[in-house]
């Protein structure tokens, strides 16, 4: 690997490359990357087997071992993944305003890509195909930096993607593998050359890179999802939806943390919820009330801000729904959160004060993914307010430019009263 | 001032009750600002009177000092201003996508504010009453800093405004005025509080803020314009472009910096230029080639990355589009560019290939403006790719989030086949 500023300008220059190049070529490099993937396999699952046998040696737990293997099943899922993104929309070259502003003077709103992007994952090898496709369907060049454990298959990985790209005529850098922490700390450093950086990892790790870059950064950190039961709520439903909320998987950033409950249905549900929970075998904490209702340990104020991405669960009686979307406010991590009701004023009221990038009613949290929601797949869960907001498809990776036609127009002349805005919206797509 | 974290808690709590009120309150309470201000303008005045007497006792320059004049014009402007905004629709509340996920269960995206914004600026009174007002019609809360010159300016106009809201029943507090260097330095460490910072100033003092804040920034930072005088132009309208985008206003970020030239128009042109540059008292310095055509000084490299705000004006002759594209690429500050041409596949590969937030055809770059392109006003011109680009008026300062309306479904349904996705796009808006 060069110097990182040589790798980050060849990325730039992929990219510009990249972004002049229209939706066919880009879908048919997609194409070709799923063949290749296929056509490479032993290759690729050979290296897979070399990861995977290193991760036995140091001990890795079974969980992220499971994570870290790249077999058949994963291989088909990424193939149909590639197929199914080329076969999505374009995102590119929208008119998303149109509007005259004198006589003559036409401005409109094009959505283009945003340019060069780092995202640094975990060890899933997976997740570098979805990354570096929704990056080249978006028309942006990508730095990967996958965890460690994964990296012989990430080489072999990239390798292919990058080779299928350069034989359909688009550039192999658009996407570059970093491969160790030096690397990253050294692209952290460079403004000029890239546009974003997307950490996916840890609350602290997503601080570590917003606080040693002045890259904007779209943090997919923690989730710690509530599910709120309101008074009115179905029992039958709030148990169905408080249970897979919580244990449908457990290791995921949208799986529910913490279960409030309105006092009032409090002793019609959790007795129930207390027995689904002890057959799955999820640790209860609770506030006071909790503990007198239901057999489960007392939470501590940590409790309620923590992720524990395992078979543990904090349960909070509160007396009103405000009181719930305060408690959602205050110790949530803005990325799903649900209220159980059949109640349309207070479904209403929590949907617009809960202040998160998921709010949903009457389903499970674990339906906040980017392939659920349509976008083929997601480079993350952005819990940010800015820019994008929940999982992160191709249009999340998009900026728009504003192109302004004109024939000559000064300002001069608009001082001068010899032009005047008109500002008259059109129905026209950019003609350039 | 109490201690900052105090202040940006409560302006929290105010963007929390902001962002539940109607557009009708929203509007009634900017009309009721605009009356405020008529009503005590004797008042703020007098405040003026004293910072500009403070100002010229430290001997501030005179382009300085108009800027922070704040008399019977400029509280026209404002007062109109925010009339106009009350006009506007309604930024809050769109479904921007409707899809059914599988059956009973409806994914909407709906627009809403960004929450609390930080936003730093120069001594132009008049911005505060924009940023401000902005905020509210968008339903944000604002921390205010202006320059330290308007101190006293924008205490009487902050206070105008808070208490006009208040008396229509919106929190005083969506604003709330900074006054301390060390308030800043606070306040860019509260980023659970607070969810963007806006500065706009230097570069050095954009990155300053990005340097010391994890908090997200849009900067609005230097504008290094360019206009590109393609081979096809039509001589008299380059000229009246490259003349108006340099010297209408000077001190602005819009105004044009470099002037390139394709060889094959450049004896054509660069003449009459020159004649009307010395005419508007503009020094120009140019490459070699320039040097050896017109009269003027030699350029040095550091004159291509160089915001003048002056009456100076740098000019490079160029072999190709290519060549102006990669210079614009290279120098410029993704601001605005522009190419003079008639020719329109060369129109066509500028607009695509320049990486900027304004990219223009045959106008003048101080068109590049929230209140000319028809958004009211705006709260900076952001030169970053990420969020909002160019002006940003109401709609930069909105963001998104996913409402999903279900009636109990779970992913372990999904995993066992019993519901299928359906992704069918939807023609309507989020009932709730």
């Amino acid at each position: 690997m060069h110097d990182l500023h040589t790798v980050a300008a060849s990325s730039r220059a992929a990219y510009l490359t990249l972004a002049d190049a229209d939706a066919n070529a880009r879908n048919r490099a997609l194409l070709a990357m799923a063949d290749a993937l296929l056509a490479e396999k032993e290759h690729l699952f050979s290296e897979n087997a070399k990861d995977i046998e290193d991760a036995k040696q140091s001990n890795l737990p079974a969980p992220l071992l499971k994570r870290l293997s790249f077999g058949e099943e994963k291989l088909r899922s990424v193939v149909q993944g590639l197929r199914d993104l080329a076969a999505l929309p374009d995102p590119l070259g929208h008119t998303t305003l149109a509007r005259e502003l004198t006589e003559g003077l036409k401005l409109y709103r094009v959505t283009c890509p945003i340019g060069v992007i780092g995202v640094i994952f975990e060890s899933r090898p997976d997740a570098l195909v979805q990354i570096a496709s929704l990056a080249l369907k978006s028309g942006n060049a990508v730095l990967l930096k996958g965890g460690r454990e994964a990296a012989k298959t990430n080489l072999a990985l990239c390798n292919v993607l990058r080779n299928a790209a350069e034989k359909t005529g688009l550039p192999a850098d658009f996407a570059q593998l970093l491969t160790s922490r030096e690397e990253v700390s050294e692209m952290l450093k460079e403004d000029e050359l890239i546009d974003l950086i997307i950490p996916r990892g840890s609350k602290a790790f997503v601080r570590y890179i917003m606080d040693n870059s002045r890259i904007p950064v779209l943090g997919h950190a923690d989730g710690i999802c509530h599910v709120y039961l309101d008074r009115s709520a179905d029992p039958a439903m709030a148990v169905r939806v408080a249970v897979d909320s919580k244990i449908q998987n457990v290791s995921v950033c949208n799986a529910m943390e913490t279960l409030l409950v309105h006092r009032e249905i409090a002793p019609v549900v959790l007795p129930d919820l207390a027995e689904a929970y002890a057959q799955a075998h999820v640790d209860l904490v609770g506030d006071e009330e909790t503990v007198s209702l239901i057999h489960c340990q007392p939470a501590s104020e940590e409790d309620w801000s923590t992720e524990y991405l395992d078979y543990r669960l904090s349960i909070r009686i509160v007396n009103s729904l405000d009181e719930a979307i305060d408690h959602i406010n205050r110790y949530g991590s803005h990325h799903t959160d649900c209220i159980v009701t059949s109640d349309d004023a207070a479904a209403s009221v929590f949907l617009r004060r809960v202040d998160s990038a998921g709010v949903y009613r009457n389903v499970s949290t674990r339906f906040a993914d980017g392939f659920v929601y349509g976008f083929g797949a997601e480079v993350g869960i952005a819990t940010g307010k800015i820019h994008a907001r929940g999982p992160m498809g191709v249009e999340g990776l998009t900026t728009y430019k504003y192109k302004l036609l004109g024939s000559g127009q000064t300002m001069t002349d608009v001082k001068a009263g010899r032009l005047t805005y008109t500002h008259r919206n059109l129905e026209e797509a950019c003609p350039l």
